[in-house]
């Protein structure tokens, strides 16, 4: 049985500002949550006795057994599955050396939470374990972005900084960014690790970190002139960039 | 000014049924509606006198200015656009030597319309020109299908047939699907024309179509072996794959 207060609190976590003062995310449906509760630690299931039935050892500060009307009351997604959760940010620290020894990504005002949680599932695919955002990126803990990591989210590591600030303190690594204007991605040279950023989805990278980019990438489109959109989405740019980079390595 | 009437009709077009009886569909936005403009028929406009006076040679059965209030009223988007448009359904024949003689798309069932105007925008930027889709994927003439396309749906002709058929009709054609236990895709010998094919977010390719596959492929993960996500989503994967067939004609 849900009280309405529980309610109310799940629906306030809709709102950053809350999420962030309670240090907690949403996850709902049986994929994303199981994986989560293997990562994160878990303040409250509510689910039906169908999920749970098939649950019997959750480890959760709380749980609350529902039918399914009282989930879709609670719920984020216009068809309700079986079970919401209520999960514990982690904390990550910054560390620098991340991009020197791995391939990571880095996001410049990322606006769309879609299209952060598609970028942290097609990362996870490719093995990119931190993406680093600059503080005004979408919020990995909107429900939206979580639920369409599909579970990417409890394998790569989200972090928030002055992004600007974190590129130029970067020492012996390479920094690649996508523009229009860039050389083709295929005829360019490329690096097992580095940091790749890619750019808000109407402007693009910002021209202070245009500044400290290294190598400018263009996906070329096919055939060359002929009318196209003005770009890809970003999330498709991005999946198609780690996809090359992680092509080469394997030659 | 835009009668209750006009505002009623405009928002029967949400659905599918409505749309297939008037043979039109709505369009939204600066950018997809000049795009539009030069490409389909266009039944009405409905837009802000801003935007009205930036196009002043608009060929177009009705034009009716709002301001942005009244644009709100009709408008499917959170954010309305200065334009409305609603163009009639281009009619394409269904030609069976494309695939023969060009890379085409073919999607069995992709049930998402984000997902679907994705599809047809990374196709678009990627020269594939003819998408054929079974009849039960997504109408590509869903507000929200159109609105994904970015105006990609001017340039890629969306043809609905009965696709286990239209395969099967199809001779001396390469004949492409994405399984998970398909061979690595940069493994795979690959042509210049053909036919691609993508499967449902769920279920991905029916065992029907399955059989009439020459070529199984499938986007290795990096590192193999690494635990990651079940699938990428279907939009993503069609991209990667799309940019490594034109990636190779180049080479």
């Amino acid at each position: 049985m849900l009280s309405k207060n529980k309610i109310k609190y799940i629906k306030s976590l809709e709102l950053k500002k809350n999420r962030k003062e309670e240090k907690v995310f949403v996850a709902e449906g049986h994929k994303s949550v199981d994986e989560l509760l293997d990562c994160f630690s878990c303040k409250l299931i509510v689910a039906t006795s169908e999920w749970l039935s098939r649950h019997d050892d959750i480890k959760a500060q709380e749980i609350i057994e529902v039918s399914d009307d009282e989930l879709a009351k609670a719920s984020f997604l216009k068809s309700p599955q079986e079970v919401l959760a209520i999960f514990e940010q982690p904390e990550y620290k910054l560390d620098v050396s991340l991009p020197k020894n791995s391939l990571c990504l880095a996001l410049d005002e990322v606006q769309d939470p879609g299209n952060l949680g598609t970028i942290v599932r097609v990362a996870d695919w490719f093995g990119i374990e931190n993406i680093f955002c600059s503080l005004g990126t979408a919020d990995i803990y909107n429900p939206k972005t979580v639920q369409a990591t599909m579970g990417a989210i409890s394998r790569v590591k989200v972090h928030y900084c002055d992004l600007p600030a974190f590129i130029s303190s970067l020492e012996g690594v390479k920094v690649y960014g996508t523009f229009l204007d860039g050389e083709n991605l295929y005829d360019s040279a490329i690096s097992e690790n580095g940091l790749i950023v890619m750019g808000n989805e109407g402007n693009g990278i910002s021209s202070e970190i245009e500044k400290m980019v290294n190598s400018k990438l263009l996906i070329p489109n096919y055939p060359v002139g002929r009318t196209t959109s003005e770009s890809l989405n970003v999330a498709m740019a991005t999946g198609i960039i780690c996809a090359e980079f992680r092509r080469r390595i394997k030659r």
